[in-house]
């Protein structure tokens, strides 16, 4: 009976071209079958320093506490948010895309007064803006900026700003949810006091889990805090206590979730950073020359286009839905939908982690031929995957 | 290098009697081996209606909004509050635990007047004291209860309180962290208006995810915020957009934890509730006399005792660590400390969804049988499993 109303699942396995959740790791898959025990054993505290020591070094830092949350990636901006602000307090955050209209969103919702230095979607923003904007400020409390802005494909310098913000005895906060463990991350070099990721993007595990690195600065913002944060679960340093040597319990540790990030963390340790970054830029140069060698336009700005995302303009009179829909039953292939003002006018492909290949990237631009012509958009087929494997073998 | 440096994990297996988590299901893990896809694919969102109906199964309600969210039991609660209250608002919350005081906390966080109404550790709150409360008070916005308090063993009962709050015009608010799953959760006949879990208790899945049900004057009370909640992470409206039928993108759904609910609860509605309800009293009856066949003292109110968790007193000069070292080192059980004011004084037995068993109660009383004469304290062997065994026969 039960049966029959909630069947087994089945689900079909699709190729993760989309901006997340990317495929797993079968590794990570396996690691998910550790058996579960409790937070506070002897035996589970090894996870935890394990994962805390690999993510500082793929965060590329010595001086921040590192620790991952239990909440998608986008809890742990609100974390960072929660922490640090209190009502009143001045934030510059940079707008440029949909996640850092989140993040403004979540810095409000703190009660802060947010200054919007305002850029482009798919352009990435003139730290020139940051600092005209900081001169008109006599105390801010943090700027905040999105490192890889998924909704437009864009990467945002981040080592200019970061300088202008600590000038301004601020802050620098960052969104790292989609560069993580596909591109550089230099927490210590860049001088960054908060940032945080997902586990579902270039980590390649599945969505749930908040990788963060914390600055001193920013825990003694915390602990100097007028009154508490008024979220308890997303305190961070209640979090810190569990995370730091003492291992004091707050709320129960996600067990799965950390057993699938240390194998994920594992893998990219083992690829190396290096490579592994290298990996992404060649597969997104070739994925960006098969795309145009098809008359299809990137509209991410030429300098700063994310390896990550790549996001094409939808060409007129072609059917959005329909695309994705046939590349999902036939392809077996997800990409992503636009978001924002971009919804309906861009399609965004994902090539991040386990996802990024060159297979995968081929067999995109294979489905593309065939299907943009029968949607009434002319492509001169066999030229996309030929620029793309031309663009491979050069690299 | 890198294998030298992280290992391969490395975790035992355990016998998880302890408050959570629990054993998860051989066929949970086995869920978790679905492919990863995107949260917002055709192919996925059967996942999410289908949990969301048999969690309306199991909290026995036909008229509240059944969700999961991602993040454990206290993000859940946490979630509750951050929702309903505003600065200012009036709370009424009872006080008999560690988990009470949690509750008081996340709401004092939201800025809200929390009226505490005071109850002893170990033993149910009388509801006359919650109405003598409510008399004193003329807008309450919430009253608020811990069902299953796990740091004592106790069952608070909920109906005469919950008709106390709407007789004040107040909304009702459980944790149902413990109890979920194990014990009867009549939301709709107890006229609860927000009810959360967590999936790693009765339910014997990894933790991670929050079940929960929202009123629709939950809701209402929730759209018609003066301002929006600090939360935009836990923010439950936008969650519901989510878990309603248009299913709108608020954060990443965290897939791999929900293929494991999702079969979690099947397995849990293939047993049968009452059947489940029905088996986790009778091992906790049977845990109980063996217990007290050995001399040990169960510290909860006799008639609010909880199935899920026995709270046993620690005997006088019996190392707490000690004990609970050589049962997880000796016999792979694990057991749970004391909390809060309780740290030190007792051991926490649990007995939950996977983990209550026959053999593994019989297990544990044999190991104490062992151990505790070991550490100084004499107990008459043999006659804790045999009493549980008479127990077992007899029920």
């Amino acid at each position: 009976m039960v049966h029959q109303k909630y069947p087994e699942l089945d689900v079909p396995a699709r190729i993760l071209l989309s901006t997340g959740p990317t495929n797993v790791h079968p590794r990570v898959y396996k690691a998910m079958q550790t058996p579960v025990i409790g937070y506070g054993e002897a035996a589970f505290l090894p996870v935890i320093d394990g994962i805390s020591s690999m993510l500082a070094e793929v965060f590329q830092t010595k001086e921040s506490l590192t620790m991952a949350l239990s909440a998608t990636g986008s809890g742990g901006v609100e974390a960072g948010m929660a922490s640090l602000l209190e009502p009143g307090d001045t934030v510059v955050i940079g707008s440029y895309g949909f996640f850092c209209e989140r993040m403004a969103e979540m810095a409000r919702r703190q009660g802060a007064n947010v200054i919007i230095v305002k850029g482009e979607w798919a352009r990435s923003l003139d730290p020139q803006a940051v600092a005209d904007e900081l001169k008109k400020h006599k105390s801010v409390k943090l700027v905040g900026m999105v490192h890889a802005e998924t909704s437009t494909g864009v990467s945002q310098p981040l080592e200019e700003i970061s300088r202008l913000a600590k000038e301004h005895d601020a802050l620098f906060v960052v969104d790292a949810v989609t560069s993580f463990g596909g591109s550089e991350v230099a927490v210590d070099r860049w001088g960054v006091d908060y940032i945080s990721s997902g586990s579902q993007k270039c980590l390649s595990c599945p969505p749930g889990l908040a990788p963060m690195a914390v600055s001193q600065a920013a825990l003694d913002v915390m602990g100097n805090r007028k009154q508490s944060s008024p979220s308890w679960y997303l305190d961070l340093l209640l979090i810190a206590n569990y995370w730091g040597k003492d291992h004091v319990y707050h709320h129960t540790a996600p067990i799965s979730s950390l057993y699938a990030i240390y194998e994920g963390l594992r893998i990219v340790l083992e690829e190396g950073l290096e490579a592994r970054f290298q990996r992404h830029q060649r597969n997104a140069a070739a994925l960006r020359a098969g795309l145009e060698a098809l008359g299809l336009t990137i509209i991410s700005d030429k300098d700063h286009r994310l390896a990550q995302i790549t996001p094409v303009a939808i060409p007129e009179g072609v059917d959005d839905g329909k695309v994705r829909t046939r590349l999902a039953n036939d392809f077996k292939i997800e990409i992503s939908r636009g978001l924002g003002q971009f919804a309906g006018k861009i399609w965004r492909i994902g090539l991040m982690g386990e996802a990024s290949t060159a297979g995968n990237l081929l067999l995109l631009l294979s489905a593309l031929e065939e299907i943009l012509p029968q949607e009434g958009y002319e492509v001169p087929v066999g030229a996309g995957v030929a620029a793309a494997s031309k663009a491979l073998a050069s690299s």
